[in-house]
């Protein structure tokens, strides 16, 4: 196993969290791979509860993210399962049924139909996931649900997650107040194996799933499609939002009326996705980068990834360096419109090259200063334009290869 | 500055390397950012000499690369001048009159002009390049030029390269025998800043600059474009090709004749390139991946570099992990058609995963010792088509983060 890792220095504590109208779930001990932990989670939603999903873009995707994107046109949930430990991916047919078996218990459990059971995994990949352990269990978790179990199931998702993740708001809906709460992972390991970003967000508000759909599309699109750990892509990587309507608000697909509700999900999903970054393998620094000037958001968002994704600059920051030339670099590699002599490069506020060359009287003290610190902001000017963007990384340290490159067990 | 780093247990020995007619060359001291060691390198070319280039895709190049490529549609050269220490990029105005300066001095050293002298820098990045130092050397240099300084000019250009990378061939070209040889310059750190690889090849056969430069583009592409240590690409980049035509062969430009020269020169830059693998930061483990039944080749590639690039599977090979849930990852976010379901994965020849899942009864024990060694492969066949690609990389170490991520001094 992947030696004990100490909690991420970048660690937030988990926020008090009120239980969410028409959810109840309940965590249990399935044993699939951790002994002496919760691994696996129910969730029972009540009758009418709507739901919207983003997966992978991998091509090679596990079979729980298949099997959601199946089922999710009908746009209704009953129920979730989540289990940590096994990934379900890569094991073919054998991977479908264990999918199905699992659906099919918790439908069993709950009164209802496979095709409402939401599920996810996370853990090893190519080893077939035991579902008959999760099937043994489901019973006993269906006894147990409860409504006050958000920061249990924050746990009992876990892998190598340093710290538990989970965040929530409310917001004002149609005259009623709403609530969401979110849980998420990030990129733990098993075994070790790959990183895998899951969330699952509650609300008792009462939207239709195709305007829960495409808030959470674009709501994910700025938050956790604008964080990067290693540039790698997960077979698992999902975010499931769940809307009970026991708000007592009038269902709505009204943008203008789903204003604050949208203020109050982007948030929720920016703090999970903060979250994730913070507990990004070996991290020890927070990484901000903002790119503007270029000429459209699409290419800053590809510059910034660039950046964000680029091993020489988060090696720099490890390293305490302000290493624009390695920013330098990185603007270039990212194929986007860019002008070497329009550039212009920010380490913590501080201007330290400007078109083309090197601040005139350039004085590195406030940079090196800043450097030490354990949230670091790059802005980068393009000059070319008005398209902006933000996206947030972590550093790459020796904590990244001790968890990913220590010998399996 | 950098810690001193041990000698990459994948280097090579320096091949013993004959005069190639026409070139001469010599190496100083500049003292431009190293004391105590050559750091600048002046060439010169017999009269008529044609040259090729292929440079950094960086949109942030370094002058010296757009000094190059303005003044290579006219395909003749006859010198070049290469410093180590400080790579003249994103200098501005500064950088431009660097170059000139040196181009300058250069052609009146050797009595010719300015726009046939090729220039590459490498080292610190955002630092004025002190041409002058250059300049200072430069008779001195032209005083000592030998035919026979080829070894002594691979050490010159080295940054923190951990040994010297030259590669020579003879071939059969219009009934004479002629000479290639080249030497390189991997991916080393200065102060640190950024890999940069150069590599200049020399060669007395006759050929025209346009039939050169169609030879030396696609055979990059081959070679030098097929190999990554960290995915970053740097501002740098250069690869010139000089023919001086003292072998004696009639000019030719047709590609029957050219066919041995073809595969003489394919060899040389194939090891050159290799010869930087072996040389990438903190490597202890040569890696070559091929990708066979893709859709395209150009598909193949794409699929092969995600997963050269793949930090997981980089940092699983350090650990001597034959992980291949991170290679399904690596190709499934590749972004090319791949079907999980037909994936097959071998790891020093031994396939671990047939049509989407574990080969039955699959023994460790061959792929366990082969991971252990040097020289790991991997063969991932996509099931699909016939596009066919070979990559090398490199393991992810903790050699990586302490090369680049230690404290400037």
């Amino acid at each position: 196993m992947a030696k004990p890792v100490a909690i991420s220095p970048l660690a937030l504590p988990l926020p008090g969290l009120s239980p969410v109208a028409g959810v109840t779930m309940a965590v249990g001990q399935a044993g699939i791979r951790y002994q002496g932990r919760t691994d696996v989670l129910l969730v029972q939603f009540t009758p009418g509860t709507t739901v919207a999903g983003v997966f992978t873009k991998n091509l090679c995707p596990g079979a729980p993210v298949t099997w959601c994107r199946e089922i999710l046109p009908a746009g209704l949930a009953t129920g979730l399962v989540v289990n940590a430990g096994n990934a379900n991916v890569f094991n073919g047919i054998a991977g479908q049924r264990a999918v199905e078996a699992t659906a099919h218990a918790a439908a069993k459990s709950l009164g209802s139909t496979p095709e409402t059971i939401y599920l996810a995994s996370t853990g090893v990949i190519g080893e077939p996931l035991p579902a008959h352990k999760i099937v043994a269990v489901m019973d006993d978790l269906r006894a147990n649900l409860r409504s006050d179990a958000l920061a249990d199931a924050a746990r009992a998702i876990m892998t190598t997650d340093t710290f538990p993740k989970a965040a929530t708001r409310t917001a004002r809906l149609g005259g009623v107040e709403v609530r969401i709460a979110g849980i998420a992972k990030g990129s733990g390991m098993i075994a070790p194996d790959m990183a895998t970003m899951l969330s699952f967000i509650f609300t008792d508000a009462a939207i239709p799933a195709d305007a829960l759909q495409s808030m959470l599309s674009k709501l994910v699109d700025q938050s956790f499609n604008c964080i990067t750990i290693d540039s790698d892509t997960s077979t698992s990587d999902t975010v499931l939002l769940f809307a009970t309507g026991q708000a007592g608000n009038q269902p709505t697909d009204d943008p203008a009326a789903l204003a604050d509700y949208r203020r109050a999900l982007g948030e929720v999903l920016h703090e999970l996705a903060m979250m994730v970054v913070r507990d990004g393998e070996g991290a020890q620094k927070l990484v901000r980068i903002t790119v503007d000037g270029a000429v459209s958001n699409h290419s800053a968002k590809r510059i910034a990834m660039a950046i964000a994704n680029s091993p020489l600059v988060k090696t720099a920051i490890a390293g305490e360096d302000a290493n624009w030339g390695r920013i330098v670099m990185a603007v270039g590699k990212a194929g986007e419109p860019a002008d070497r002599d329009k550039l212009a490069i920010a380490v913590g506020g501080t201007w330290m090259a400007k078109a083309g060359g090197i601040v005139p009287g350039y004085d590195e003290t406030p940079v090196v200063a800043h450097m030490k610190g354990r949230e670091i902001d790059i802005d980068v000017d393009i000059g070319l334009g008005t398209g902006r963007a933000t996206v947030w990384t972590c550093d790459l340290t020796h904590g990244y290869i001790d968890i990913n490159g220590s010998y399996r067990s």
